[in-house]
């Protein structure tokens, strides 16, 4: 066996914890370090062997990492970090502000081209394979429409719109696809759906004590841009139930296309790609490190400079080799 | 507008005329000439205008033709044209014989590279899309199991066996999946599944007057290999329903793979592609129509050689720039 590609992590919440986790699956990775903002000694990883340092310690480990993972939030952490360590690291990263993605892809492109370094940004679910299936479908079905539809899971944004609200303690909102939308789009009927239409919207919270909870159901329901565009349901629950039932992280979704082929567009072709997660971070986790794989194979070909998802060719995030994929899974 | 990218056909078979029609779709592309080895003129193609030659006049067009999309079949057509067309072109193809494609590879590849050339050999959907799910997959789950499901939708192979049987005048073979079966799966149970479990096989045949009907359905359902090991449903019925009502090429399928992530391995994980087609050649085609346009940029970049879907970054394959998809689909 060849030596194993050498990883960091950067950041240590859900996330990292995620590619701690999902690198013990690939016996191909090895993790060397993972760097902190936090006082090193405070973090609780879960391998103990495993070196724990302070950010600002990374660039000495320029020789002895391959890939950096970079698994800070893309509202501060990311614009930031990502060309920082992309001047000396090939990295991996999932940044997701949709709006900032070309003008974050410049920044880190033209750091790791003067550091001579290979960076996937914007990787995972979405943004990432549910983008690369939007794509490919596009381009196989050009004549058709195209529909993203999340859940059921737990939005963070959502959540902690809620929280802000005065008099809830804890707070958690599901996203969920409404069915019978997806069952008009798996039928060809290329609707126009509005976001009610799309997606209905349920809330868990533990309100403290003497809260007035009508009140607090009004504010959420009417609350514009997170929800007063949908049909949501509001749901008070002790905190025990709150513990009990909603401390998971599930999500999911789908992205479907309905083409139309031949001179009548008189056949109708249907791709559907989902995904249903019990744990969202755990995979996105997992989506980051086979990542991390092609980014340094990329950059051990010599192809520096940012990468997205359309740009990396997949075969690259297999530990299996190009001969192997051709005779056992093509 | 740049310059379309220029397209000939080889073979004007179900394949070939759904190439001509996703050509259509895509403004970018424009069809050069269509090469058969059947009397030009005895050609019923759409399009009258476009040019309908002897396949031995193609190499005189090796500067009129960006790529060439060889829409012959695997088991004697493609051996042989591939390489011939590939130390000349760049070319697509849809070579399917699983267990041959390691030495269809090589002897495309040796002849592409001969020929400063870029060839995709294996596009389509299996192999091709499905595949490119398996791997994609895996690489992001490495600790799951895959299940692939094929249907509803006509086994050209299994139709043939049946039409070969005495007594039997046409005959059609649909290959469905079993529905309980894909619940399983998509539960999380990883169960073993035996053939019959996964697949239901039902042919619709009209037999010749006077034959033994009975006969014949054992005939089929005794057939090994094709049907002994499935659950098979024999239809006898009249040649004109036959012809009203199996006369479409409908298929599809499902990829699907359960992984658990995390350290006790407690979550679980799904992914899943399916396709839904009214038109399995006019599908393939699609798919075909979308790697010339890849195969040509790569060529363009001096990435010759053959290539498969695992090899190609699938950014390639749309009409839009790198930056267009980072704004517009990521």
């Amino acid at each position: 066996m060849t030596q194993p590609i050498r990883i960091g992590i950067v950041g240590y919440g859900n996330l990292g914890r995620g590619v701690e986790a999902a690198i013990a699956q690939n016996p191909d990775l090895e993790l060397v370090a993972i760097f902190t903002r936090r006082a090193p000694e405070s973090l609780q990883v879960h391998n103990k062997q495993v070196k724990v340092l302070h950010v600002d310690a990374a660039e000495q480990y320029r020789d002895k990492i391959d890939v950096m993972i970079l698994c800070g939030g893309s509202a501060s952490d990311l614009p930031v970090q990502s060309p920082r360590f992309a001047a000396h690291f090939n990295i991996v990263n999932s940044f997701d502000t949709h709006a900032k993605i070309p003008e974050h892809f410049q920044a880190v492109d033209e750091a790791a081209k003067a550091g001579g370094t290979t960076a996937a940004i914007s990787i995972g679910w979405d943004p990432g394979l549910f983008s690369l299936n939007r794509m490919l479908a596009e381009a196989v079905l050009p004549e058709g429409s195209e529909y993203t539809f999340w859940g059921r899971g737990v939005s963070q944004g959502h959540s902690e719109a809620v929280r802000r609200i005065k008099g809830v303690k804890y707070a958690v909102q599901y996203t969920i696809p409404v069915p019978e939308a997806i069952e008009r789009v798996r039928k060809g009927e290329n609707p126009q759906l509005t976001a009610r239409e799309k997606h209905r919207r349920e809330c868990y919270v533990v309100a403290e004590a003497g809260a007035d909870l009508e009140k607090i159901a009004e504010e959420i329901k009417t609350m514009p841009d997170y929800f007063a565009d949908y049909d949501t349901e509001v749901n008070f629950i002790s905190e025990e139930e709150f513990k009990q039932q909603h401390s998971q992280m599930p999500h999911g979704g789908f992205v479907i296309r309905s083409g139309r082929t031949g001179w009548q567009k008189e056949n109708q072709q249907m791709i559907e790609f989902s995904l249903k997660l019990e744990s969202n971070p755990e995979f996105t986790s997992s989506v980051l490190v086979a990542f991390a794989r092609a980014v340094y194979r990329l950059n051990r070909e010599g192809q520096i400079g940012a990468k997205t998802i359309f740009d990396i060719p997949l075969g690259y995030l297999s530990s299996r080799s190009a001969a192997e994929l051709r005779r056992d899974l093509l």
